[in-house]
């Protein structure tokens, strides 16, 4: 797919001025994209300490200080309620509306989250040659529930753990745990490999979200913890108000897919 | 130094009882040590997105439910405000006083925070035949302030990365490196090596907490962000009251060392 969006300043001033409201797959290739995820402050302590007891699902990359719309960390001065191209507005867990933009909503006491997002560690397996069977198919990663419990925290009650999953040969596995694994801020290295059943999937073909892939003869399916996990999480304990990208509308930051390499 | 006890939980038990209030270097052996931090819960939010932003300082092992003294994660069931050899009490960011134990001082809206120390990497290094400069001369490592600064958050300003300092052979610093990598939970990898001019650090034979330790003819100082950083962040920003470990005094859990290397 061919990008509309050089850099994720770009796109995000698309998004701004209403001129972009699509998918943020293959846009500002190379830079990071992130999962949004803002809740009151109340909220915000039991979900940022859940993410703290389950770092694989609920990578951080960055929290907002209480009221401030703007970025400083992985973009500089993005203002989160503008610059992503579609939301949605969950009312006591129940999905309210998915507006483009979120200015009107804002409250004072609103803390933002972006988190990590598998696109970032799928760019190093690309350059590192290890083929991704849902881009090869052109369909979205698929996704499952697994038997696996987070860790609970407050209000955040322990809850089941999603994940990907991508179907590799063994030797292909063994570069992709050595690769991700350099990706601690985005999920990691893989918390599963070889038969779903070690992780309480029924079905291997029937995702629950995204799309089912092949599984070729000799692979082995590899699974990492998803960024939905959170989501999830939040919308069981039913906070008054929370406020997400839409799937698939990433927030688009300034800093580079390499920089979250394990580092200095 | 022969350890008095061999594992975390015997130590604990001897702390609750009032039957050891020493040092815990040293102490039992391959198990995880940690710095205390407990604030009131209005101050640990601003304490934990300062840890989130500033991820090699201030590590974050476990974080306790909002009022309760037990520990859950690298220990199983340990009481917080008995399980430590010696405490410290700041009110207003002064110290008031030294403590043995903290049940009477405990308030509802207390949290508990425990930080990675470089204990658990050091003993990865050991292992691996990295000699330890200040092991080897029997004194602490020394510990300086530097002109790096540490990324505010709330209440907690922009406050100077505090680094210690080991001194290596470039072959050493080398496999330094790749060893403490791998233990993103614990500091992970140096933030510097070589000229300490380059942390604004004027005097490296000063250091301002530890001891100097010997510098020999073709060695690099190496540099690793040091746990005093988020302390220091804390008391200059002068909470009503913060409880931490006394210096040397540390939790000692029931997780080993090698568990906080980089994995699964």
């Amino acid at each position: 797919m061919k990008a509309m969006y050089r850099t994720g300043r770009e796109l995000r001033q698309a998004a701004r001025s209403g001129n972009f409201s699509g998918h943020t797959s293959g846009e500002a290739p190379g830079s990071v994209q992130a999962n949004l995820v803002i809740l009151t402050r109340d909220w915000a302590w039991d979900f940022l300490v859940f993410a703290q007891r389950n770092p694989k699902p609920c990578p951080i990359l960055e929290v907002g200080e209480v009221g401030d719309p703007l970025t400083r960390i992985i973009a500089d001065g993005a203002d989160i309620r503008t610059d992503i191209p579609r939301y949605r507005v969950y009312i006591d867990g129940d999905l309210a509306e998915e507006p483009l933009e979120i200015t009107s909503r804002w409250q004072e006491d609103f803390v933002f989250f972006l988190l990590g997002c598998s696109f970032t560690f799928e760019h190093a397996l690309s350059e590192a040659g290890v083929p991704l069977r849902h881009n090869q198919e052109g369909v979205n990663v698929p996704m499952y529930r697994t038997a696996r419990e987070c860790a609970g925290a407050g209000r955040f009650k322990a809850s089941p753990m999603v994940v990907s999953m991508r179907p590799l040969t063994p030797a292909d596995a063994i570069r992709a745990v050595e690769i991700t694994r350099e990706y601690p801020g985005v999920h990691g290295s893989p918390v599963h490999i070889g038969d779903p059943d070690g992780l309480g999937i029924a079905d291997i073909t029937r995702p629950e979200w995204g799309d089912p892939v092949t599984i070729r003869q000799g692979e082995v399916p590899v699974f990492w913890a998803c960024g939905i996990t959170p989501q999830l999480a939040a919308l069981v304990s039913r906070p008054p108000i929370m406020i997400t990208h839409a799937p698939g509308h990433m927030f688009v930051g300034d800093k580079a897919d390499y920089e979250f390499r394990l580092s200095g």
